[in-house]
């Protein structure tokens, strides 16, 4: 019997998959990402995997842009379902996969939020969790009557208030509020019902919740956020972060921060369970996985891949595919294209190259390996303090998960890494994050 | 075979069905509104029972208030789940019948009404549909960052551009816009994707929609309203209109009235759907229904029973229960409780039997009969012309529902009123409505 640390595991399952042309893949249902049936397929494995939860990532809009021109029209990222819709309907078919969707705390009102997700968890039996997100795009102000995206300030203070609202309404109910008694006529008890009476600087909100204590006490809370702020909400209230650190010394940093802010919250460093992305490509052989990589990127159309340097490095659409990477003529460019560049110059990458990269895991990190390589890589970040799991972001739905239940799942398991059987009913049971006290109870 | 015209059938799932004191029937699950699988028993015995579809009204917030004091904490209108949350768990575990939820465009933004619906429907092969309605209550407002309910001539301006635009956005893609040519690596047809750019007075909203076409052109729109504004916007976009009349002269009044409006805005008679709410207390016999009513009357406890005539007629609870209907001390007076006075005064009613009224039903007309009796009152209105069909409101579930299914359904198709098997696979398809063409196409 080992007394190994259990990782814990999400499998990120948004759109077919991280990879820019998953959708061109000979094996791909291009038409998945709006198909109920796809997700169910995806979800029933990752839980018969035993996956802790599946994620969807979201934006609302379409954030992707034609730049250079003719690359929105290659991408799939462009028609989908709305996550909460979707893990609602897969909480019916499903029975102890945690359920994890993002919503944005910029264009949504936080009761509407609170109600959601509570309801979610009472469907699902405990499964549900909400990624807190402050969006980021322009696309998606322009669909909430705005011209432009909030600012950064504005959005994270608003946020942080929005989370402290949500967390209010979800004490609404103290556990045993609902005495139910048929014979005196009381369905429950006044004295365990509260109004938030909430009033601050972006919400008045009164309550109470019209939905009852949720089985996990609160939905699971995920963030995602490396600025001050986001990391702060994060240490505060959060029980997983997705992390999306590319490098083992990056990665520490980013955990150890994360982790020392959490004393000031009276939270041990247990409490919050930071799990980087992953985007893998894995085989029987190092080749194998290796010919797999290189298969999916040769179907990433020019103009498709250009766009994902776009934003960081302008039109690059004039110069050759095979050639070098220009130097950006803007000269404000940000470190990013400062760290791009860099990349490109030490490692001799043509413009092909470089957007291969960007375009292959979305910007996660890419292992390209077998199962021991890989786990070797995984093994190293938990044994390293970088990591209490990881974020599955396969390239490609559903084959990119059949691989890694086929290839890594295995040797995590022959390492004593991974559990074999759920320990709970619930997301939080599995995670093993503590029940939330009722701040009135 | 018969000729006769097919009538509609809605199911009201709302709480534990519409009787106050659902929650105390012997037979009730008191915790049943908070279950998932309370509603996949109420939703699979509607289906194979072949109603059109589910129906779930909804609020933002707890309405039920505690006048008199002592009233709230006997109401099990105060925990439930939200419903497009339940809605897309049941679409996993049905497969014809419609799922029809209530959302405000008060306390909403359409594009993310138009994207969750749009999600539902693909979920569901084409069962989604939207109840369009504008809230009313302070309970709501406060939970949205204001004092009070938003003024009626705003709310519905508000809502009859909140439709147009949800409407705009479902038109976003067009039917075969996503060519998906794994060959040429294009994805979509550009040409067939469009911007909504709304510039409007309560909304700007660019698009477009990031959800594709559905399988219903667009989701059914249900309206339930009887003012001016309402009327217009169900003569002008819904497929379903909910009636709450309860007289015959009354009923066709309002049909009357309301399809009469439907040709200004190119449609005919047969486009919209008028279907008033029943709740049904029947058996065997007469007596039997009779005493199923006052079973389930007699367990309304004295302050919640008041609570329903608090509203209209302020607080009684300092009379005898028994007693005569007291005189309104509020010289102004709404017509609503002038109604229920000169009810009161005519029929010789006291108190508690003016409560049980309002109390059986929560507001929709109530039937009490054998399968015959209450099918003819169904068929007296549908040959009048004051009904296409009724959305039936049972006083408790699932066991009302158990016994339309019982005693109702047999006659109405005894008589040929109703289908024994859906004529289609999608909610549109079953109402016989015709696909919404494309604004593009």
């Amino acid at each position: 019997m080992t007394t190994r640390p259990q990782i814990k595991l999400g499998l990120s399952m948004r759109y077919l998959g991280y990879h820019a042309a998953a959708w061109r893949h000979p094996d791909a249902d291009p038409a998945g990402a709006s198909k109920l049936s796809h997700f169910i397929r995806v979800a029933q494995t990752a839980e018969a995997a035993k996956f802790d939860m599946v994620f969807l990532a979201d934006g609302i809009g379409i954030r992707a842009r034609d730049e250079p021109p003719g690359a929105l029209s290659q991408s799939a990222q462009t028609a989908e379902l709305e996550p909460l819709t979707l893990l609602s309907a897969l909480s019916a078919v499903t029975s102890r996969i945690g359920l994890v969707s993002t919503a944005s705390t910029t264009y949504n009102e936080p009761f509407h939020i609170a109600r959601k997700f509570a309801s979610l968890d009472h469907i699902s039996g405990g499964r549900a969790g909400w990624n807190i997100v402050t969006s980021w795009s322009d696309a998606e102000a322009r669909n909430f009557n705005r011209e432009e995206h909030v600012e950064y300030a504005t959005r994270y203070e608003r946020a942080a208030e929005f989370v402290e609202v949500v967390k209010g309404l979800w004490d609404s109910w103290e556990e045993d509020a609902l005495c139910m008694d048929k014979a005196s006529g009381r369905f429950f008890d006044p004295a365990k019902l509260h109004a938030l009476n909430h009033v601050g600087k972006h919400f008045r909100v009164q309550g109470p919740l019209s939905v009852k204590r949720t089985p996990q006490g609160r939905p699971i809370l995920v963030q995602a956020g490396v600025s001050e702020v986001g990391m702060e909400i994060a240490a505060a209230s959060a029980e997983v972060v997705y992390a999306v650190s590319h490098d083992l010394e990056t990665g520490l940093g980013y955990y150890n921060n994360l982790k020392d802010r959490l004393e000031k919250y009276g939270r041990g460093r247990d409490e919050l369970k930071v799990m980087p992305g992953l985007t893998i490509f894995t085989g029987h052989t190092e080749s194998e996985a290796r010919e797999k990589y290189d298969m999916m990127n040769a179907l990433v159309p020019p103009q498709l891949g250009l766009s994902y340097l776009y934003g960081q490095m302008g039109d690059l659409s004039a110069y050759p595919l095979d050639g070098p990477v220009p130097e950006p003529t803007n000269p404000k460019v940000r470190s990013i294209a400062r760290n791009l560049l860099t990349m490109a110059r030490n490692d001799n990458l043509s413009i092909r190259d470089l957007y291969t990269i960007t375009a292959a895991g979305f910007g996660t990190r890419v292992l390209i390996g077998t199962g021991p390589q890989v786990v070797d890589e995984m093994e190293a970040w938990v044994d390293a303090g970088a990591a209490d799991g990881f974020n599955i972001c396969p390239p490609i739905l559903p084959l990119g998960l059949d691989d890694f239940v086929t290839f890594i799942m295995p040797e995590l398991r022959r390492r004593g890494m991974f559990r074999t059987e759920y320990e709970g009913t619930t997301l939080r049971e599995n995670l093993g994050a503590k029940m939330p006290k009722n701040r009135y109870s």
